[in-house]
This record gives C-alpha cells, structure tokens and sequence, in this order.
C-alpha cells in the first residue's frame, strides 16, 4: 500500500486547501495576531444569552465566512468535520445545526483541528467528497466554567497554566480547486508520559507532540530544513520548549523554524496569560487566521501543522489519572 | 464523482468487516441476546476503583478480543476510531491508550459505532489503510452519574426514558479479507425538531434517522425488500414507532424487516427498562455480539445499520436548548 509509509499518509491527489476563516476573541485580537482574523467578537456573550451560546455562534460565523469567502453554498459541502472541547462537543452540535451539511463529530481535544483536517484530506484524496470542510472552537469562558472555576471566583493560575483561546477556525478542503495542497497527514497515538498536573497541559501534550513530529519527518525522509515552519497548536512555552529540546535529543534541530500557535496568538509578557494560549481554537484561528494568509500572501510555501490535544477530563482528573495526549500532524504546500 | 450520490458514499473496493467483538454487563447478559455477548462483565466496577475506570477496561478487551479472533497484532492496525458519552470521551482515551495505534476520536454521542464504521470504510476503501478498528462504549453508571442523578438517589424513570447499556462493541474493517463488505453509508447532517424532553431521547433522535433513511433507499435506488434488516442504534420502543410511522409516511413500509437495537438488547417487559436500552454501546455490542454472529451463521445476508445520536449535554438542557439528533447509516453486505 504505497499511500502510508509508517505511520504517514501521502495523498497522492493533492486535496487542497482552498479558503480558510477565522474567528476570535476581543483578548485574542489584541494579541500579535490580532489584525489577521476575518472577524473579532468585542464582546465574550456575541450577543447570546450564555458563552456556551456564543461559542456556537462563532462556529457558525467561522463557517459562514468560509461559505461566503468560497462562493459555496451549503449545498456544495459533503461533509463538515467539527469540534470542540465542551462537554458532548455542544458548541458544535448547535453551532452547526443550521447548515444541514452531513457531520462528523470529533473529539480530540485541542488536536481537534487536525484532526479533521487529516479526515477532511483522505476524505477528498480518496474520492469520496469535493468539498469538506473542517471547523473547530474554544472559549476562555465555557472553558473556565467547565474545566475549572466560575470566573468571579478569580483564581490564581500557576505559572505553567495557559489561557484558553476565545475563536474559532474553518478550513475548507477541496478536490480540484486553490493552490495549497495537503501532502501528507501523521496521524498520532495516544502518549502518556504520567503527567498528572492540569495546570500543565503543554507538558503533558509534548511527548505525543514529539512522537508524531519524529515519525512524520522519518516518514517522509526529510530533513529539518524542509519546512518553511513547523507549528504545533497549544502547547505554549512549558510545552513547546520540551518539545524542541525532545527533537533536538532525537537529532531534529528546527530552530527558527518551529513555533507553537499557543506562543504566537498573545503577547506572552504583556497579556497575563502565563505559559501562553490553549483551546481547539487557538490552532483552529492561528491556522486560518494567520498562517494560511501567510501562505497565501507567499511568505511561507511549506507548513506543518501539528496540533495536540490532551486527553483527560475533570473527572479523570478527579480520580487522579494522568493526562494523556495525542497529535496529529498535517503538512500544507504550495503547488 | 461517481463514489457519491446525493448524501450516499458507495465503496468500490468493498472494504470488509472481517470480524466483530462485544462485552456487555450482568443485565444485558439476563437479556434476550445474553448467549451473543463474547464476554460478560458480572461486576460494575470490572474489578477497577471507577466505574469510568471500568468502562475503559471494556474498551481495551473489546480491541483485545477482536485482536485474538483477528490473530493481528496493535502493529497491523492503522487507525483506530474510537469514543464514548463520557465528558471529554476519557472512556475512550484511557480505554486505549496501551495499544499505541493511530487514533481519532470520536463524538458522535449514540451514533458514535457507525460514525467510526463510515470513517473506518472510507479510510479502507481509499487506500489510506489495510486494518481499522471502530469501538464504542457506554456504561449505565458512568452515565447515570454524569447525565442524570446519582444512582444512590433511587430517582424515579418516566416511561418514556431508556437505560444505559452497559456494553463495548468492535469490528475491524480490512481491506482484502472477509465475507461481509461495507457497501455503502450514508453520513448524517444534525436534525432538531425542538424536542426538550431529556427523558425521550427516542423522539428526539427518531427524525434524524428518519431523514438518513429515506435518504439512503433514495440514493441507492433500492425497495424495502432489499434489506433483510434495517435496525436502528438505540431509539427503543418510543423512537422506533416513531420511525416506523414516519417511514411508512413516506412510502417505506419496512415492516418486521426494521427494528432496533435499543428494542433488542432487553426484555422490555421484564427487566424494568422503560422505553430500551441506549448509549453507545447498546448499538455497537447489539451489532458486533448479535448481527454481526448472524450474518455470519448465514441467517441475514443484508443488514443497514443506522446509529442515532442525540447531541445535547447537561449544560444545553439547562439552558433550555432543545436536543439535535444525527444518524449515520451503514450497509453490510454478504459477497
């Protein structure tokens, strides 16, 4: 089966990345990135009656964009793959409930986005769609709520601790149109290293991380000066250090060439938020706010992108579980 | 694009199900398809301190018993698709984590089997893998706690609420052998009809299979004949008169050729269960322990499976929100 080598798929049609949109947050737009996405929300309800709501609402704006920016009409999609890090992935479910494309929930925590992003790719390389498209979402409210504290308690946050992203990002996959194509997808394991600090995701997602970036690059027999950048999603700056240390001990030296969406989305010094950003839509945004208009622009030609997720909940948590992470890795190239 | 007609995938290369395996609790053993199961669970707590624990252990053996009837090894496997109710689907993540096999996560609440099953066939069939597992799980514990009451509360059913199965289903899909293809599925798109009743899901489900079904006979040119069984993933006895009817609305008169699994699993008068069973082990363990062992003996040759989901969480039914549905068909065929 000539399509995978190793753990890495090669799409041998060339699925493209036509359009991308973005969505974020009043913080987020402040931020380095700020004047990248497509939209900004100024404020966190988006005129809803709860965040859960408004995270919903953004899903459905993200995808509205990429609808209107495509000329498609919903009509066009074949499948939308979607998620989000709310419990039973709510601000998906309702977020896309009006577009009646036919949906496949994901869940894959902060690696969301990549996830249907390499699902979106086999999905058109093999034929069986034209147009897919791929939308995730986070929000620093419903996530707060949901994984740690009310908001008005105020609770201090370690210094490893990242800052949940308030946006939302769409890619839409084609067969035959736009000039990005995905080449090849590593989609990862599950890995457990036994951390067991929630307030340190990006060190719990870094070995899987790690693991899919080394299998990715021996795969595809190329060396660190292939890419143009190398980007993992939310690991922030606990995280993405380990990781280009752990490369760098396998012998992957990328430098300048590897940065983690986490670290790019906020001002890490002036925004207080301590190891960086988090969420499925930080990578989601990054992505298709910043990096796809680079590419677009001809800055960049060559990108991996290789989000993480980490794969516990409050009550995994709870009974003292480790955090498990898992990453998979989706390379874009101009064609 | 040939593979696809209106929201029907039809696989060319006829990937196969080669194999299937089941686990399921004490009171689905004491139920009407107890002698399929392949393996029984006599204690809740399998042995482990959580009941979510416990759910995870299910998983595993699930994909360990359908690697000893496979005699393949975690390495022969090139993806697995896998999730559960469970916030966050730890059930899933921590369920599988020792395999170390390319993973994608599901959620795709009570739909999740044939979710995975969809993925899983067109992965197959475009050449991007030889061997995929889908699994699933629910445990009635583990569900009971996070959607509803604690179980020491003893709260009161309606009649119209279904029970939790307590259950894990796996089949691998292959490329080149076995005598049961995947020969066409028909992913769903979300459909609420502004059902608010959290103790009928059946109801809130029931349109959503309805609008996959009509679709699937429409676009595969087929009568009601052609099956020789349609079953539904858990709509129990409230959902599935539901769709009953509305089929026979549209000119679909199934009649006993169409039933469900949620109908199936127990004995709906004696083992106090209300409206049937549910989650998403109830399909996954009713096809891989039952359907799957009577395709097998030669009994059916042609079965759609239609798993049904309801995508709401605790937080959208306290806010009011109403409950989408989705159903994902898939059609096993003898060849």
């Amino acid at each position: 089966m000539s399509k995978k080598k190793g753990s890495t798929v090669f799409l041998e049609n060339k699925p493209r990345i036509l359009e991308t949109a973005s969505i974020a947050g009043q913080k987020e737009s402040e931020g380095p990135l700020g004047c990248y996405f497509d939209c900004v929300i100024t404020d966190g309800r988006f005129n809803e009656k709860s965040w859960e709501k408004a995270e919903s609402k953004m899903q459905r704006q993200a995808v509205g964009i990429l609808l209107e920016k495509t000329k498609k009409a919903n009509s066009d999609i074949d499948f939308i793959f979607g998620g989000d890090l709310l419990n039973q992935c709510v601000g998906t479910s309702f977020g896309l409930l009006d577009y009646s494309i036919p949906f496949f929930g994901l869940y894959g925590a902060c690696s969301t986005f990549c996830e249907g992003l390499c699902l979106s790719a086999m999905a058109v390389d093999g034929g069986f769609a034209h147009n897919v498209i791929a939308v995730t979402s986070s929000h620093f409210c419903s996530s707060e709520r949901q994984f740690r504290f009310p908001l008005e308690y105020g609770g201090q946050r370690t210094p490893s601790a990242q800052w949940t992203v308030t946006a939302s990002g769409a890619a839409m996959v084609c067969a035959d149109e736009g000039n990005f194509a995905i080449t090849a997808i590593t989609p990862g394991k599950i890995v457990d290293k036994g951390i067991k600090d929630a307030n340190n995701m990006g060190a719990a997602m870094a070995p899987a991380a790690v693991d899919t970036l080394i299998k990715h690059f021996t795969d595809r027999q190329i060396d660190e000066n292939y890419y143009d950048l190398v980007i993992t999603g939310d690991l922030g700056v606990v995280g993405s250090s380990i990781v280009s240390e752990q490369l760098e001990n396998a012998g992957l030296v990328l430098g300048n060439r590897y940065t983690d969406c986490g670290k790019e989305i906020f001002d890490i010094e002036k925004q207080d938020v301590h190891a960086g950003g988090s969420g499925c839509g930080c990578c989601a945004s990054v992505f298709s706010g910043y990096i796809f208009k680079k590419m677009q622009e001809g800055n960049l030609n060559k990108v991996l992108v290789c989000a993480t997720g980490a794969l516990m909940s409050t009550t995994s948590t709870f009974q003292g579980d480790s955090i498990p992470g898992v990453a998979h890795a989706v390379a874009v190239e101009r064609i």
